[in-house]
Formats: C-alpha cells, structure tokens, sequence
C-alpha cells in the first residue's frame, strides 16, 4: 500500500491493525526545513488500482502523530468505512527557536496548524503549508488514498486546525468535525499566546487562523459541521467557547451539529466516547454511505 | 458509584466515558507496604443495588494502570456489555531496591504478578497477594462490583498474571483470556530472570507462578481460556511459546481457544483488533450474554 520508489520515506515502525495497518514514517519536510514525522492507517483492501477516501488527524496541544491514533478508538471505524487516516504532528521538532520547549502552550507540540510570519519562528514553524499542503500530496503520491475524497477532523487545537483549514479551503477537505476546538483563537488566552507569538501584534493578521472570524468573513463549509464538547471540559469557558461559532454559524446560515455532552470533559477518554459518530460523518460524506 | 466512607482512596482523576466513568486512584496497599494506583471503569446503570460483573486487567512490562484502558479500545466493549472494568499498576512503586529503575524487565513496571520471596525484593514486590487478594477486596467493598462475577484478562506478562491466577484460583476467577501471554516464563529469557530474582534459584519454587506448569500439575479452568496471539509477535518465539501452553492444554483436557493471526505483532495495535471478541468471551461467561 505504501509506494516510494524515490525512498522519500524513512519507515519507523509498521503494525497490523484491524485487518489494516498502521505506519510510522518520516521525511525531510520541505514546508518546516526539518525532519518531519507522520502516521498512516491503511484500511484492507486499499491499492493504488483502488485508492480510498482519507481523514486527516489533527490532535491537541503536546501530542505527537501517535496520539490521536492510540487513544481515540478511531482506526476500528476507519477500518470498518474502509477510509484511510494521515495524522501529522503537532509542531516542527528541533527548529532550534530559543524558548520552544519552556512552555506546554507554545513552540514544540504548540504549532497551532499556521504557518508563523515572525522571527525567528517563522524559519521552521510552517504547520499550515505543511498540513494544508504538503502532507496531503506526499501521501497521496506515496500511497493508496483518493484526494477527490479527504476529510479532516481535530482535537482542542487540532479542532482549530480542522475548522480553519476546512473554511479556507473546502474544496481540498469535503468533510470536516471537531472535538472540543478553540474555535474563536483571537480572543482567548492559548490563541492571543500563539498568535502574537507566531503573528505578531497586528491583529488584523490573525482573521485567516480562527474560525469564527472565517465565518463571519464570509467562509463556508458546504457541509454540515460536526462539533463534540463536554460541558464538564475544564477549558471550556476560558479558551473554547463553542457557544461563538454556533452564534456566528447561525448568523451566517452554516451548517452546524454542536453536541454539548453534559458530564464529558477535554480528554480522549471524551473523545473515545464520541468518534464512531465523527467516522460515520465522514464515511456519508466521502463515501456516500448513509449517515 | 464509588462509596469510601472510611476515605481509604484518593481520587486522583475521574472521566467519563462511553456512558460510564472511568477514575485514577491511590490508597495505601497493606500488600506492598506502599501507595498503589489502580483504575476502575464503572459502566451505566451500576449501583451497590445493582452490582456489576467486573474483569480485571493485567498490563505488560514498562505499563501502568493506564495503558490498557485508554490504548486497548476495552471501554467501549464493556460499557456495551454493562461490565466493569478494574486495572492494576504492573509493580509497585518507589520500593527503594537497588537495581529496581535499571532494566524494563525486572523492578519497576515489571512486577510479574508475584509475590517475591528473596530479599530484598520481598519486602514490596507483592503482586500476586496485590491483585489476587487486596485489589479485588478492596474494589469490591467500594465500588458496585459483583465479586461472584469476576473475569481476568492480561497482556504479555499480564497475560502470564492472567492464566497464572485464574489456573490456580477458578472459584475467584471465572473467565480468563490473554494476548500474546508469556505461558512458560520458567524456561523463557523474561521469566529466568524474574524468577530467579524475585523467587530465587530453587526452580521448584517457580512451578506455582508457570501456567504452563500448573496446567501439568493438574491445575485446570472449567471454562475456556481465550489466546490470541500475533505470528508477526517480535517475542514469540523466544519469550512468548503459546504452542508449549496449547500441547499442555491437550494433554490434560483444559479447554483452549488458541488463535494465530498472520501479521499481528506484540503491541496494542494488535490488541485493538481483537479487543472486542474478548470482552464478549468474557461477557457470555459473566452475564450469560451469547458468545
């Protein structure tokens, strides 16, 4: 399932996984000058003579690309739908910037899916060209996964990241959900952290990275949007509010599935709980099976 | 769910998940003489009116009590089948034994379900009274578990702690299955060199700690026992030897569900693809549920 004849990839390990199987890759990264790594589920039956629909996978703040793999449950369902999973990584590694490994909200594990514009974050930390761009041609050149059918789903700031990519660019992601995203980034403490880290002080700059303000500019998702939250997640009040994106989905006619989950709170074990519904969205999407 | 009167146990986190609740606790083990951390998954519906069955999951070398919950994909398969789940940390903790930090296969994280009887290993490392006695006493007198309906389920060494408490106890333990076991640690790499430290080098005293030897020895279960085992396992042949366990099996008429999957290796990936046939192994035997 996997085809590099150029030896683009370096394969760190490969694992039989509900009748699939799961790999570990990395590459030189031409978006982050770096060493990059990614993970890809392959379900049975995928060939380049048969290539399959793919969800992309972006996780939370600290995770790496195992994360959202290991913990979500996800790859029994892909497995079922027959779709594909790519997870990146959650930031460069070793770009070198001089603070990136202090603090849990910024720098390594923190690349909040954007390409930086400032020095001297902006030499490395190119998550958005290399999520919205040069991880989806590698894989698909490289393995058997149909582009014309691509999803993306997030977690927290990976939730951020799928709604923001998916409204920029709908055409590139047909299906898009989210479990507890930082929807509203520009005007929440770990987005105005990130954002006047990675995009400086001007804030008309930060419109193109948050999704409620996508919103009200003016982008839409073809799609309904799939949106889990736990009304007992301890970052909810404070650095998620939901409650902003279903204002301005409402106000601008996008559709939305806002499930608010009474008891549920931030972590995978949330997440865990939920996902069979967030596969069958993107399976009635990209597959056409029924929801 | 949970009833501390006496505040024996510290609640250090508590989630919920698929409809139930999963918490991380401590309390103060008279076995090991030290703090102990387990977790418990407590499906919908459970009261102390309403007890539930419970399977107890024994995790492999370097895990914690968290590994199998949130990387097996377990939960999902229990809260379907209203069962419980109780999950032990894999050694104790914070001994104070020479040596005990400085190899993944002796020490801590790798307890082997035994009580040691050498010093100074024996002061702590008492794992088989921990899980066979303590850990189930105590979570049955706090939480909604019906002690009468209680399975055992392992991996690698917990699979090992699984046949091995379940052949010598059946009246405690009335449904047991493993993955990728270590059956004969006695004549294996991994067991030698437990045994040998924490029992000594008498190896008539390892019989009682050897599944594979209990089976000989006339030790039986009066259901049975469940095997899954990948072909691609990195340990198989050298640590692993599930055909030792099956040829004892046959020869003494211990019923045994074997199964060998081309491609599967040793780690949870594997796990998650057979996760759910177990749970339900156990669930026909607890709950009378249809296998």
């Amino acid at each position: 399932m996997l085809s590099d004849p150029g030896g683009e990839l370096t394969t760190r390990a490969e694992h039989a996984c509900c009748g699939g199987r799961v790999g570990f890759y990395s590459h030189a990264s031409r978006a982050l000058g770096l060493e990059a790594r990614f993970a890809v589920f392959m379900p049975a039956g995928a060939s380049m003579a048969r290539r399959v629909p793919v969800i992309h996978l972006l996780a939370g703040l600290t995770c790496t690309e195992e994360t959202f793999l290991i913990k979500s449950n996800v790859i029994r369902f892909a497995a079922r739908h027959g779709i594909a999973l790519v997870a990146t990584d959650t930031s460069p590694r070793g770009a070198g910037v001089s603070g990136e490994d202090d603090a849990y909200d910024l720098g390594t594990g923190a690349g909040f899916y954007l390409d930086a514009t400032r020095a001297p974050w902006d030499a490395h930390y190119r998550m958005g060209t290399y999520v919205g761009d040069e991880l989806p041609h590698l894989t698909e050149r490289l393995f058997a996964l149909d582009g014309s059918r691509r999803g993306i789903m997030g977690h927290s700031m990976g939730g951020h990241g799928a709604l923001v990519h998916a409204l920029r660019a709908p055409q590139k992601w047909k299906s898009v959900s989210a479990f507890a995203p930082i929807v509203h980034p520009a005007i929440v403490p770990w987005g105005e952290k990130a954002f006047s880290t990675y995009l400086g002080a001007d804030r008309t700059t930060w419109a193109a990275h948050d999704a409620t303000l996508l919103l009200k500019a003016g982008h839409m998702h073809p799609t309904t949007i799939l949106i889990d939250q736990g009304e007992a997640d301890q970052f909810l009040h404070d650095q998620l509010r939901p409650d902003l994106f279903r204002d301005a989905a409402t106000s601008v006619g996008q559709a939305l599935d806002l499930r608010l989950h009474a008891g549920y709170d931030h972590s995978y074990w949330f997440i865990q709980s939920f996902i069979e519904d967030h596969v069958r969205h993107h399976a009635a999407i990209l597959t056409g099976t029924p929801a």
